[in-house]
């Protein structure tokens, strides 16, 4: 397989980015890494050259871009070349931590759409409690959807799940206001029925405040609400690990009590850690593109070349143009 | 001011219901309390024979009844008494931890709504790390709400935080997920515009991982997000709550710690008490309704009392007539 890298995209770009292309090309000889960006800030962190292409280009897209206009205008970008060298089918799957916006603009734009699916959806897989995790859909790329769309992230969520995180008919849950059938708001009603009748693992609607404790494998939703409970949980998440902080630190005795459960705390702070699971993808596209986390190091980024890797071997794609085919049948 | 207490609702009635109303009694002399339920089991826990007065009932709503039915049908409840008193001009307002549904039912069809508000909004006081709290609605009156709504809930939350909670000229955020103007789905796009040209401190859209910051003294929001949202804070905190606990006693070492920062953990925790700050208004009804939360305790009864007696004193209901009125001019 080969996988497009947008070495420019990130926080800590190109560190990081390219640390992370060079500990899977370690790791998995079968795989080839294109380096989208400036060769001459790149090339410094490469540590092997074998397996690796470095495609040159200075233009790059900034986190403050407009993203459709970035992507129409900055044809040379490092994301652009990266997008349009998996249309081109030189690359099998892609992977950037750039401008989110830009990357879902690029993937629709450039990349291009599985026909049948309206919009992609954008999907990372969550942590909970138990460390398994579980995968959500849309987490933003749509604000506004139809119950069709819900059915179809079920669908692409399903297919992910049991190809990709090798779950067995993955449970599908819809994320309501409650948990009875007749819960929710206009779209969730209809949505439910859509998902009844479809050919899935459907275990009804399920509550935001289980989420956590992986009340599904696969829980879909539109994008408004997808992404106002992900920054829910992780404004809560933040608020009251700042506040421990606070509370280990405002005294001599509480300075002692935290030396003494350094480790325990830190563990407990690695459960809610997204690096461990790869990046976002962008489902209902024609190949794999992968948006890692904005503040991705290295392992974060050698988690989400992985993920790509295995969506492109899984031929994920295609398995969701099938499960269309079929679910129009 | 006469407050009228369902004495039969919530997890721990009629107990301490009674004994969060013999606080406020002894406390407030001006206060006389209605307790709507089943004299026998009420009258153990009356510490105080004054300013208090038993509507003897054995009929009462259950947490398991279909809330509108329940009203319509159990005619003789202790919740539907209490809002027959508030209808009738025997008491100025009331009070109930039972069923939240049935009590948005009693308080539409039974207290009734202010003319020109379409339907009432759930409106709970939330914490923030700075103990001042928030007002956010609706949590869930109404899962499809319009444009038209959220100004109007916008309008009654800016009243009631300047009345009842003392803040002058309060902020105003639209919960949204992005702060630019242009961002979110179509109700919120459509919000937008109305909530500019309205005659309040409006500050633009906030995002929902800023809550707990107190990003602003009201923030409005769909009944369906309000409580998407509000399950996603309480799930979060209750998982690493969890954890946590967890953590400090997993070895001989983490409950040494945990001895030394019992007190500042403690402290940590009431942060995200809910009961200092009373219960649930219920906005738009021509009287004030309040919904204490369902496991609440005496302490969290007499803040939800005060919080009626207040907003009867402060005449919040009339001051949202005329505030409609004017801005329908």
């Amino acid at each position: 397989m080969k996988i497009a890298v947008d070495a420019m995209g990130g926080d800590h770009a190109p560190k990081e980015i390219v640390l992370g292309a060079m500990k899977v090309i370690k790791e998995f000889p079968s795989v080839t890494i294109q380096l989208f960006g400036d060769e001459e800030k790149i090339r410094p962190f490469l540590t092997n050259g074998q397996n690796v292409e470095i495609i040159h280009t200075t233009e790059m897209i900034l986190s403050t871009d407009e993203p459709v206009r970035a992507v129409r205008r900055k044809k040379e970008a490092s994301m652009v070349l990266m997008a349009q060298s998996v249309k081109d089918g030189h690359a099998d799957a892609c992977v950037s931590a750039g401008n989110t916006g830009a990357l879902m603009a690029a993937g629709l734009f450039v990349v291009g759409r599985i026909k049948g699916i309206e919009r992609p959806a954008l999907a990372p897989t969550l942590p909970t409690m138990d460390g398994k995790g579980f995968v959500m859909l849309d987490l933003g790329a749509n604000a506004d959807a139809k119950p069709e769309h819900l059915l179809q992230y079920a669908v692409m969520g399903s297919i992910y799940a049991e190809k990709v995180r090798g779950t067995a008919q993955p449970t599908v849950g819809l994320l309501n206001i409650g948990t009875e059938e007749k819960k929710g708001n206009e779209l969730t009603k209809e949505t439910y029925d859509l998902l009844k009748e479809a050919d899935l693992n459907f275990i009804g609607n399920v509550e935001s405040r289980d989420l956590l404790n992986g009340v599904a494998d696969v829980v879909v939703t539109d994008g408004f609400t997808g992404n106002m409970v992900l920054k829910s949980i992780e404004g809560t998440a933040q608020a009251l690990f700042g506040i421990l902080k606070e509370t280990f630190t405002s005294s001599l005795k509480a300075k002692i009590a935290a030396g003494l459960v350094q480790n325990d705390l830190r563990a407990l702070k690695s459960k809610m850690d997204y690096t461990e699971y790869g990046g976002a993808a962008l489902f209902g596209l024609s190949a794999p593109v992968i948006k890692a986390h904005g503040s991705s190091n290295a392992n974060a980024i050698y988690n989400a070349i992985k993920q790509a890797n295995s969506m492109a071997e899984q031929r994920v794609a295609t398995m969701i143009v099938d499960a269309l085919n079929k679910e129009q049948q």
